[in-house]
Formats: structure tokens, C-alpha cells, sequence
């Protein structure tokens, strides 16, 4: 089914400003440095024995969407990199051009019932849960718009760079379709950007261009898209000659507290989504939105 | 007795620079197309069936401070709009020039006995928590200073613009006049401008002008006076084509934890309030105060 | 032992850029109509009856490293000047040329065991107890370098002013030396400058030069550096014109959650220290420490 290929959470917004491109994608070229240790067809995972920093790259065309077969992927990948010694640090990033991701696959929500549906949504919380306390130093390498679940993936991580370009959007904009962002991924972006950018970014779901996302501190810098991942990687080489041990320990100090609130509410959050995604007037939203995906395709 | 009629809390502090005007004012001109809801005098409410915008006009001459009469009476005409399905979110405005609201009414507080200052600071408690959870999408369109209470109405909306003139002040200045800000009053602007922001501003009973108010995030926008109840019709209308049900759940995740404080304390709060301000000492200085209204009047 | 002397936590990293400069020091002018109220010979203290503003002056050279002796000093003072009915406003000043503090003294956490070291970090609990919630007015006037500790200092008071001077730097540096700040120390700088910016200063052990200071709001305002101390002055004196009784309330509304998340497990805190400071490895690093200083003052 051809949905599947674009059927990203975000990926409607586009039409409305969020950002505007839409032409095919190309694949980046890759440095010959590098030890791939992908075993997986929608993640790119390189790490560079020389600095010990890994990078992966998010490669589900067109849009990065973010089905349960990649957050499966994107797990396993991190538990990976995670018992790996020789890795000290991970880059997230994008073999798609124009795209970080588009969030979370529609397709696994319509029509998929509820036991797909809790599914679906326990292998996001594990994303989250990973990344949000990994204990080693990341970087997002935000090189094209990041909607939704494609946002929360670069908020997790401990420092964000993004294209300076102004056509690039990054935000969580459930509200315009019609969905509400769930208590963990508000707590993520209030910890960023506060609690009245969060409020006023939920109610109306927000899509903030590269700019503004630098403005309220949603990204921490800006660098030409084609000084993205070097600069992610000179950054991550300098922060690896800080004591590293010290460095967790603090980085679990501001964010366990965020994190435990998950784990104790982790089964009632699963039903609590499965429920409302499943109710009637909801699944039928998500039709629309379908419909109105075909169309613009179309 | 005329004291009343210029009595707000923040009333004084005009005299030392908060905002620096106090000429006659006029009524504001009304469109013809709305629909006149009204049936107290000191608060016109305006549906606009086409839009299902209601303004809320604040005019109790001269300053709109906050007697229980007008917290009584904004009270219900909060609730009647809110059970109003054809009302789609609400602006809050004055008819005053110059002065959005100088704050809860002093002659409500000066020799008014324990009863009648509980029954008074119950109904301030309640217009917090009604407008402070609005199920509906709210707009303050501040055309003049706003002091304290009259703050607080305006941190309460989802939105805040305010007139581009740095002769208009907003603030919590209670501390000025010797007297606290309660807790949730104190929540909501942490809510609304961080922890430091607001430790700096309680303690000094800072009045923030127009551009210091955009500065802090105390306000989200400014624009001319006379296009700052366009901007929030316009503005509010654009938020109309959000989808309401996720919005809703959103702005009540931010909330609800902040309001489910004032709920669980809410006696302590009115018995903190009253022992506080019927103390002799407190009287004495409310007794100087209205006795310096008194001289800056004559 | 002469490391004692220059032995501050944070003296190291001025090496790696913090801050520029090594000159030997001079004594400051003082004025004539003060009241030396001094007892001590590491921190001076004038109170100024005319105005009730008293000044304590840190005077240990070279970088007013935070010894046991300088944290009980500093305790008695703050407790005088507290019970001092003619003393209505503190401010912290140095003494030194070019730094304010370098933070807690090492050579009270190298070789001195378990005891000791708990006494010590008892100690330096007590100042912060103390200082974060001290009844009256406090104004740090920073007039050089505050590593750690004595970064904190100025955190505790009410209103920071910096020299401005590119080449002074504030801030958490622990993590740099693979020490982990304690969480009160975490929860002041995020009540001041918000998560986001705590994260990463505490992951990075960031120091901050005067201005990028005053950009994340960690100080109020930058003036000349012969400015510093009459600006505090000033400063200090027009906010004791405010009702001084509102003013405690307000700082104790907004500090108490925070103090009183340390005195509910102050025990457990400097146990916490005293296993971590005491473990073999992590003497093994402030030998390494005091060598590179060493190294460094030959």
C-alpha cells in the first residue's frame, strides 16, 4: 500500500506553511571512514572508530515516517550502540533531503485495531524512554523539517543543530490533526522551552520555522545545511574530552524525574491513547486525513 | 461613597511612575453587527454570531477595579458563555481609557469585617479558576495598564496583546502596597514568565511597561491601541479553525495541576487572606493608602 | 602548604580559557564611614549605618577559595548581620582583584577522609540554607571570576551584578574536574535560568563570560567594573523603600520548596558527598588536579 511511504503524522501540514518542498530525494554521500554497522533497511548506523562517535541516519523514504517497524529498528540500534564501548556518542540524522522525519506513521493507527494500536504505541514510549536517558552524549543533526514524533526524537537528544533555513520547520503539531500531544512528550518540551511556549505551542500546534525554533531555544544552533553534521560532529568530539562519567550523572539528575513519571503510568498512557485513536470520530479523522494525503499526492 | 470609584489596588501606584496618565474617558465606539448580551452594567458582553467571538467590555468607571459586585457579575457572565454554544472563545477588553484594570476594589478590604473580605476573596478565587481552565479559547486585549488583579484577568487568557504605548504598565504590584500575592497568583505568572522573572517581580512589585512586558513574556504581542482589539479578533479567529477538542485537552494538561492547587487549599487560602488583611496593622495601611487617594484626587 | 592558597575548585580551568588573567592582587580602597564590623580576618564586613546596606568583602587570597574555615567565617557573619535589627541589606563583594570566588577549597576533599569531609560539606549546606533563604536584601556585586561555589554565592542572592568584562566568566564548572554538582546546587540555577540551560551547563560544566551571563539571565545586569559595587548600593538602597514584610514573604513563597527539599534529606546529602569525594578514583583525579596547579604556579 502506497500510504505507507508518506503517510507521516506531519506530513499533511506541510500544505499549510509548515514547510514547502517537495521534490525527490537523493541520497547522501558517505564518508569512507566509517564502519557501517546497519543491519537494518530504514536506519543507517556508521560509527567512526577513530572518535568513537556513531551516526544514524534515518533513510524510510520519502519522509521518515515512523511505522512500527522503524521504531522497532531504531530500538534495537540504540541498545546496540548503547553496550558498545568502542561508541561514545551518537548523532541522529537524515538521509532524506528536506525531512528529519514526518513522525509517526498514520498507518499504524487506521484501521489497525487496538492491540496493533498499543503496540504501536508501547515501541514509541520505548523510544522515548531510551533516548530521553541514554547514557551517552547525543546530538540531533536536524537537516530538514521535523514534525511530531520526528521533533520529539531531536528533543531528546542533549544538543540540537539545525539547517538555517527558513523553509525548515520543526515542532509538535498534533493539535492541528486533531490529536493531542501525550503527558511525556509536553513534559520533554517544557523541560526546553518552558511552560508558557509549551501551552501556547500545544493549543494551536505549533510548527516553528528554523528561526523561530533558534528564538525559543527549541534548537540551540544554526549552521548552513551542508555544515550540519560536521558541525554536530566537531561538537560531540570537543564535549567527549569532558569527564564523562560526571556528565551523566548530571544529565540523569535533570531528566529522571521526567522519566519516572512514564514509568509509573506507562500502562494506563498506552490505554489511554488506544482508546481515544480508536474511538470512531477519531479513526474517521484520520480517513480525512488520508483522503486529503491521496489528493495532494494525486 | 467615591472612594469606590477609583479604589483599585493599583491605583496609587500610578502616582510613582507605573503609568503616567489619568485625563477623562470616553466610551469606545461599538460595531453594529453584534449581538448585545449584557444585562449588568459593568461588564457589556458582545457575541458576534458570525464568528462566535464574544467581547467582554470592562466599564466600571473610572479604572475597572474589582468590587465583589464586578467579580460576581464577571462570574456568571463567564459561565453563561461558556454554556453559550454559540460562543466560540471570548476577548477581554475595557471600555476605560487607558487602563485595562487597576485591580481588586481596597474599599472591598477597609473596614469591611471578616465576612464580607471572605466572601470577596472567594469570588477573586473563583473568576482565577474559571478563566484560568476556560474550556473555550480566550484573548486579552489590553488597551491600557493592568495592575494586579487586573494582571492576573490578562495571564488568565491563552493570548495576550497589548497596546505599543510604554506609558501603560502591567504588573503584580501587591507588594508596593505591603500586601502578598497569593500562591496561585504567584503560579500562574511562574507559569507564564519562569521562576526568576517572577521572584524579581514579587519582591519588588515590579509594573513592567508595554515593551518590558513583551520582553519577559509577561504580554505575546504589541500592537497600535487602536488595533488591539482587531488583532485579537483576527488572531482569535484564526485559532477558531484549530481543531477545539485537542486544544481544549491541551491547554487543560497545562493547567489542570496548577488549578488542582488553589482547589485543594481553597479555605486555607480565603482563611490566609482574611486573618492577613483584617489585621490592625494591615488596616492602618490600607487607612493610609485610600488617605493618599483621597489627597492625589482632591 | 601553599596550595591552600590558590587551591579553589575552579582555579584549573582558567586555564582552559574560563578566564584570562593571573596578576597579583591589591587591596581595595574602603570607605571612611563604615562600621568595620569585621572578626574575622577572611571576610570583612562594613555596615553602613546611614543606610543600613552592610558589605562583606571576601578577602582570601588569592581566589577567596571556600575552606572550612571561610564557609564557618561566613556563617557567623551571615547570621550577625541576620540578628542585626540596623542591618537591613547584605552585599557580597570581593576583595580580590579579578575574582569573585574560586569555589570550594580542594584541599579540604584531598586526603583529609570521610570526617572531615563531612563536616565540610555540612558546612557548605549550611551557607546555602542560609543564604538562599536569608530574611533580608542581598545584591551579589561580582566584580571578577565565580567558579562553582562561588558562583553559587552569587546564585543565593536576590539581584547579581557583574563586571562587564568579557574576560570574567560565572558559572558551574563541576562536571569539567568529574565532580557532579549536588541537586540544591541544580535546583538554584534552574530556578534561575530554567532547565534547558541548567542541562547543559551542568552537562558541559559550562563557565560563561560577563556577557553570554547576562544573555541566559544567570546575572541581572553588567556595569563598569568600577561600577559594581555603587550600583549594588544604589540598587539596594531603592529597594528598601519597599514594604520590607511583603518582600521576605514573597522570597520565602517562591524559595521554600526549594530549601526544603535539601533539609528533608540534608543527612543523606553529605553522605552522598563523602562516598563519592572519598572513592579512590576520584582521589586519584584531584591529585591529578592539584599536580596540574601545581605545574601551573611553577
Amino acid at each position: 500500500m502506497s500510504f505507507r511511504k508518506n503517510s507521516g503524522i506531519g506530513f499533511l501540514s506541510t500544505l499549510s506553511g509548515g514547510c514547502r518542498h517537495g521534490r525527490p530525494y537523493a541520497r547522501s554521500h558517505l564518508g569512507s571512514n566509517n564502519r557501517n554497522m546497519s543491519t537494518s533497511s530504514k536506519i543507517k548506523v556508521e560509527l567512526d572508530s577513530s572518535n568513537g562517535i556513531a551516526v544514524m541516519k534515518f533513510q524510510n523514504p520519502p519522509v521518515n515516517s515512523m511505522g512500527l517497524d522503524f521504531l522497532t529498528e531504531f530500538s534495537i540500534s540504540l541498545e546496540k550502540l548503547e553496550l558498545d564501548k568502542s561508541c561514545r556518542g551518537v548523532i541522529l540524522t537524515s538521509a532524506q533531503p528536506r525531512i528529519f522525519s514526518a513522525g509517526l506513521d498514520i498507518m499504524d493507527m487506521y484501521g489497525t485495531g487496538p492491540e496493533h494500536c498499543g503496540a504501536f504505541w508501547k515501541a514509541f514510549q520505548d523510544i522515548w524512554l531510551k533516548l530521553y536517558s541514554y547514557s551517552k552524549l547525543t546530538i540531533a543533526a536536524i537537516n530538514g523539517s521535523g514534525f511530531a514524533g520526528g521533533c520529539l526524537m531531536a528533543m531528546c537528544c542533549d544538543y540540537r543543530i539545525m539547517a538555517d533555513d527558513p523553509r525548515y520547520a520543526i515542532g509538535l503539531n498534533e493539535t492541528q490533526l486533531g490529536i493531542v500531544a501525550p503527558f511525556w512528550l509536553k513534559d520533554t518540551l517544557v523541560n526546553i522551552v518552558g511552560h508558557r511556549t509549551t501551552e501556547l505551542s500545544l493549543q494551536m500546534g505549533i510548527m516553528y520555522s528554523a528561526p523561530e525554533a533558534l528564538k525559543i531555544g527549541l534548537v540551540d544552533q544554526l549552521v548552513p545545511e551542508d555544515k550540519v553534521l560536521s558541525t554536530a560532529t566537531n561538537t560531540l568530539a570537543k564535549w567527549l574530552t569532558i569527564p564523562g562519567h560526571a556528565q551523566e550523572i548530571s544529565k540523569s539528575m535533570m531528566r529522571k524525574p521526567t522519566v519516572d513519571k512514564l514509568l509509573a503510568n506507562r500502562e494506563a498512557d498506552v490505554k489511554n491513547f488506544v482508546d481515544f485513536v480508536t474511538k470512531d470520530s477519531n479513526q474517521k479523522y484520520l480517513e480525512m486525513y488520508l483522503a486529503a494525503l491521496k489528493k495532494k499526492k494525486a
